[in-house]
């Protein structure tokens, strides 16, 4: 660890697969106290009476070293008694449950029906997988992104992303009781407090948009350097329908759409080397732009693009 | 199968895992068409926001041939993957989850979310294990078993009888929610059409007493001829807390006791030979007294009581 660095106090605002994995190259750069994890929960929904947080599950299981490195989410070494079961009980098996993500779900239910917060939840769950910084979700109000269709349907984020496998076309997006939500305890102080924010490669749309839509985030947020970094590499997504919604929105999806999207408040933004012809549009905005390798195929090119990050953090605070 | 027994029309009320064994060895000897298996739910309860239903589990697991034959209840060649997970979280770990019993709760709990009624998913999941015999909770309308303690408190059946292992002294119970509660669907008229009503060696007073307190079941029953297997053999219960309970109602735990529990609805009681000196105390309430062994250790011993209790029914009807 870079001491220069390590000191650093960063919040990272994430979302599912991608906002982990940057999430864990932060982790292992940073002073365990200087790094906040902050969670969309616009994905969480119930499933078999379950409450279920899959952005969050994704980033601790992550942090803890447990996350299944094949698909990026759920648990490594992952049996399916439960879920086979359920198969031959002719249960929906649309939403993959492993057993022992079976039992982070169940005890989450067990506390939040016992009048627990989700943010205490995962602070509890955090110590017990040895997670040392800190992971707060977006609220502990029931915030729900609804993806609306092209031929005006409404889906819940899991029915469209999971259920329906991201076919349906996109019109737009709004977070259903977002009027209503405060940001989670502790989370506008870390903001506050921050010397950087990190928006990580996550879905602009449904990953960090509804993290920003909490009353408070970002006010508090525009205050700061934040730097962003793109989702889209070459025109294509990493991971999710980050490019197929930017096309059904009517814009080309680029990592420079990714930079408009958030132009208001971005200090730095980091993007590709296969876009570097990117970089006027960037720095039109008079973001500094950092170019960069962004994928993560690796825990080693977690934590190199993850200094590059720091590095560039401190030119800019 | 005894064409003759097969086609008596039986309606056997039942709670855990003494009347399970019973209702199967009548399974054994009847027509499939014409076993109803009535059972308790006021065990019924929620837990890590899983709606269980340990009795009409413990039934039709048994009625399917899946019961765990060692314990009686549960699944046989049943893992843990998830009790072992939570064990790992600090869950509470006082009701034991088996993996392929958790795909029987989750399934429940998320088609009761979906409006379907107890009685409607205990017969969809009887299609799906392939018992042919009808088994109905014994209300769709949710009904609590409360154990008031002599020290004053009231707890639920599963913070008695499993978290608290039947340790607190019984002072009375009673049935939360059984005034609002209806008789599942089809239970009068299974009832009606019985030539012949069996009380399976299940408990009293929290097995029997809550079939018994709902609206129209014990009229229904009345007007039928009723045989009642005793619980209690040679003032020892084969399972669970009947003695107990007994004992500290001031009630001394005898075949007599449990006779005299039912002797306003029965016309035939069936006990065991270790308390054959106690006939005459069966017959003086008018009650046909029937002595046999009523211990049943294998599936032969439940098919031969059950074939012993339909001939007497012959006889009787």
């Amino acid at each position: 660890m870079d001491k220069d660095l390590a000191n650093l106090k960063v919040v990272a605002l994430a979302g599912g697969v991608g906002g982990a994995k940057l999430a864990h190259g932060l982790a292992q750069n940073l002073t365990p106290g200087n790094l906040t994890v902050i969670v969309n929960t616009g994905d969480d929904f119930e499933h078999f009476g379950l409450y279920i947080s899959p952005d969050v599950d994704t980033v601790c299981y992550t942090l803890a070293g447990l996350a299944n490195p094949e698909t990026g989410w759920g648990l490594r070494n992952e049996s399916w008694r439960v879920f086979e079961a359920l198969e031959d009980l002719n249960a929906p098996r649309w939403f993959r449950l492993g057993d022992r993500d079976l039992s982070t779900h169940l005890e989450r239910t067990r506390l939040l029906s016992e009048g627990r917060r989700l943010s205490e939840i995962t602070r509890r769950f955090c110590a017990e997988w040895k997670v040392d910084q800190t992971v707060l979700p977006m609220s502990d109000e029931p915030v729900r992104t609804i993806i609306r269709t092209q031929d005006g349907q409404d889906l819940s984020f899991q029915e469209y992303f999971v259920h329906q496998k991201c076919q349906p076309c996109v019109k737009e997006f709004y977070f259903s009781g977002v009027d209503k939500a405060k940001p989670a305890p502790g989370i506008i102080v870390k903001i506050e407090e921050a010397d950087i924010i990190i928006i990580c490669p996550s879905n602009p749309w449904v990953s960090i948009d509804p993290i920003l839509a909490i009353e408070g985030i970002k006010a508090a947020v525009t205050k700061k350097p934040v730097i962003a970094v793109s989702p889209i590499v070459g025109g294509k997504a990493i991971k999710g329908p980050v490019v197929k919604m930017y096309s059904e929105l009517g814009i080309t999806p680029s990592a420079t759409a990714v930079a408009e999207h958030y132009k208001d408040i971005l200090s730095g933004f980091v993007f590709d080397e296969i876009d570097k012809n990117e970089f006027e549009n960037i720095a039109q905005w008079r973001i500094i732009p950092f170019v960069t390798n962004t994928i993560m195929q690796n825990f080693g090119e977690r934590s190199r693009l993850a200094i590059e990050i720091l590095g560039l953090s401190k030119t800019i605070i």
